[in-house]
């Protein structure tokens, strides 16, 4: 017997056969054992719908209010699985984030402060399933608030925590987590076991399987996920702690996954004064107005003449750190705000590369062999990123995939 | 200033642009000066949606999970009636049923036992606005709950008693209650102003403007309603108690109103015995099986032979009222069971009845003379009400409209 959390994502909750479907594999477990908690999102689209007439209603509305609206979404399938599982002859009833209580530190993007998990004990010891409507909780005031899109991984793990459960299982409309994505590689393979820390690295670099928020937390409480599919009956992908690789006899890799992420702007100022305080004087007020920049690159001067600075920030900060320099142009004095947004990301992640040297000097090779310019350069532990212009984004996937030998065997 | 509710209907919630008009008409009484509660419906269609996906999830469906999928359509539109006041420059807050809490007597259809209006007061006290979504509560389990389809209407009379209102608004997409149904007849009058009793009696007999239930609460809670359009700003309709008309100047009407109710189904059981107990063995188990008996009609035997009995019940419960005399068949003993559901309850409505006697004679005589054959009557101290063949109600209720001087003056 284990005790599990089964999340279900808004695909898998697109209607009532398809959560007719998701009452089965829920049943599966009962009959396997398990005792159980149920994390819902809301029906596909729904959620977008809610945020629109909210939208609609004011342009600067209300976090309080818009909480009381965008939670209905996961309210409306956290009933309709209950009765579902109930006509199927469980034991199930829903428990709405206010009820269990979901403390949460405030509304729209509220981070949970905790679980009560006392209601759930109770529903397992009578044999019961509990179903959680995700993305929701509670403020301390008592009013409905929810965790920002995306949120229900976050409710899954953070739940499976409380409830000291052995295992978060997320399923969504993918059934695994792949080396790269399979649009781009058909070769691509997906890897039955990654570390949370791989899993963070391809999620924040463009791989959207698992909420980044979810997958923090799960390494922090050392929760184990598995992702896989509603929709077939194949394994899935383990996401666990790089302690527990060897449990699962995998034998660690240099490079785990390749990821690409096209969200990124690049912004270049040139003929920067060549004195100190000149970078914290741009990167001081960016980082005030909480716009993340991640490469940077500065050509370096001749003594006495100006320079450049070269940086990204997500796409969608492009208007604001504009607007950010604009103020501190006279103070800082540079000539040119140029950007460019044809530009990606691309990623080569794995645990492996910590023991490994190499890794980023095979990824600059492979790419000046295609001719592929490298406009900025980014690592962490285990991580290499490079800036190329957005028209080689196949390309480089493919040959980097290629490169650190991830490409499937082809079938015999 | 005066304390008001105001609650407004599905069609009034339905969609952004009625909802901003909505809002219009509450900053109209906020800058009267008055403080308000806004009690307010699901957008219209969305019950019938939610109520739909339920059946689709189980054919029996538990009330509770019920409860929780449906409440979520006023909780929505109470969200985005607070984000738009707040657009307005007003300050608005909603509350949930299980906020106030507005506590019910159990689920589905469940009764409001007790609202909490310290919330309410303090809101009032800070110079707020609060918005309620109308149909939803809490069991004293912490469950939300909700009142029964048209439920709102309780929510606001109910909550206006609570927080010791002058006046409950209902916003309706009719501008008030009429003589009669104004399809069937062009001339009829709007009245300004209408007795409790007499809005039950037209309620319940097909006027269909206001939830029964609400009315005899505020008959009860002796709190003066007003129906108007939430359309137009045409003055509507005040509904207060018989003692209160003298203030509102208005000369005691002999008849308020002619209704009628098509959802009615004749019973006839043939060949009864003449024994007693009879009557009590076919009415006592449909008392007992809930199912509502209105007009009976039983022919007088001669003695020794088998007399014949009729009555109506509401179409919808024709099936079960065959199931339960088909068991009690044996036990009584009649020869046939025939039923006739193209009939029509058509019923003069008025408190002046009460010092008149003729209303009746009046009605039979004017039926008689258009050759309408009476199936069957019933009266109570403010009403007539006679079953005829269904295709004769629209001559039938103009005749009666015209027989008790309704007909509105013709425009000079």
């Amino acid at each position: 017997m284990a005790r599990i959390v089964m999340k279900f994502g808004g695909t898998s909750m697109a209607g009532i056969e398809r959560i007719r479907h998701v009452a089965s594999l829920v049943k599966r477990e009962v009959e396997a054992g398990n005792e159980l908690a149920v994390v819902v999102s809301a029906m596909a689209g729904e959620t977008d719908r809610l945020v629109q007439l909210c939208r609609e209603a004011a342009s600067l509305y209300d976090p309080r209010e818009y909480d009381v609206v965008v939670a209905s979404g996961e309210q409306v399938t956290s009933g309709l699985l209950a009765i579902t599982l109930q006509g199927m002859g469980l034991n199930a009833r829903s428990y709405m984030g206010w009820q269990l209580p979901i403390l949460t530190s405030g509304h729209t993007a509220g981070l949970i402060e905790g679980i009560d998990a006392a209601v759930l004990d109770r529903v397992f010891s009578e044999g019961g399933i509990a179903v959680i409507p995700g993305f929701q909780g509670v403020t301390e005031a008592g009013d409905v608030s929810t965790l920002g899109r995306g949120g229900s991984d976050t409710s899954a793990v953070a739940l499976a925590a409380a409830m000291k459960a052995d295992r978060c299982d997320i399923y969504t409309d993918v059934d695994g987590v792949y080396t790269t994505d399979p649009r781009i590689v058909p070769r691509a393979r997906k890897l039955p076991v990654i570390t949370y820390e791989e899993m963070l690295e391809l999620a924040s670099v463009g791989a959207k399987v698992l909420q980044t928020r979810s997958v923090g937390l799960a390494m922090r409480e050392n929760m184990p996920l598995r992702v896989l599919s509603s929709f077939d009956d194949r394994p899935g992908t383990m996401v666990v702690a790089d302690e527990a690789l060897e449990e699962y006899n995998m034998e660690r890799q240099l490079i785990t996954g390749i990821a690409y992420d096209k969200n990124e702007a690049m912004v270049t100022l040139t003929g920067l004064p060549d004195k100190p305080g000149t970078v914290a004087g741009i990167f001081g007020p960016l980082a005030e107005a909480s716009i993340n920049v991640d490469m940077i690159v500065q050509s370096v001067p001749q003594p006495g003449s100006k320079s450049d600075l070269t940086f990204t920030v997500p796409a969608a900060s492009l208007p604001q750190t504009r607007a950010v320099l604009e103020q501190v142009r006279e103070k800082i004095g540079f000539d040119n705000f140029v950007t460019d947004t044809n530009v990606v990301k691309v990623s080569a992640v794995g645990v492996g590369m910590r023991s490994n040297a190499g890794v980023a000097a095979q990824m600059f090779e492979a790419l000046a062999q295609r001719n592929i310019n490298i406009l900025a350069i980014t690592t962490s532990e285990i991580k290499v990123s490079v800036l190329i212009a957005e028209e080689y984004t196949e390309l480089a996937v493919r040959v980097l995939h290629s490169t650190y030998g991830l490409d499937q065997e082809a079938e015999a």
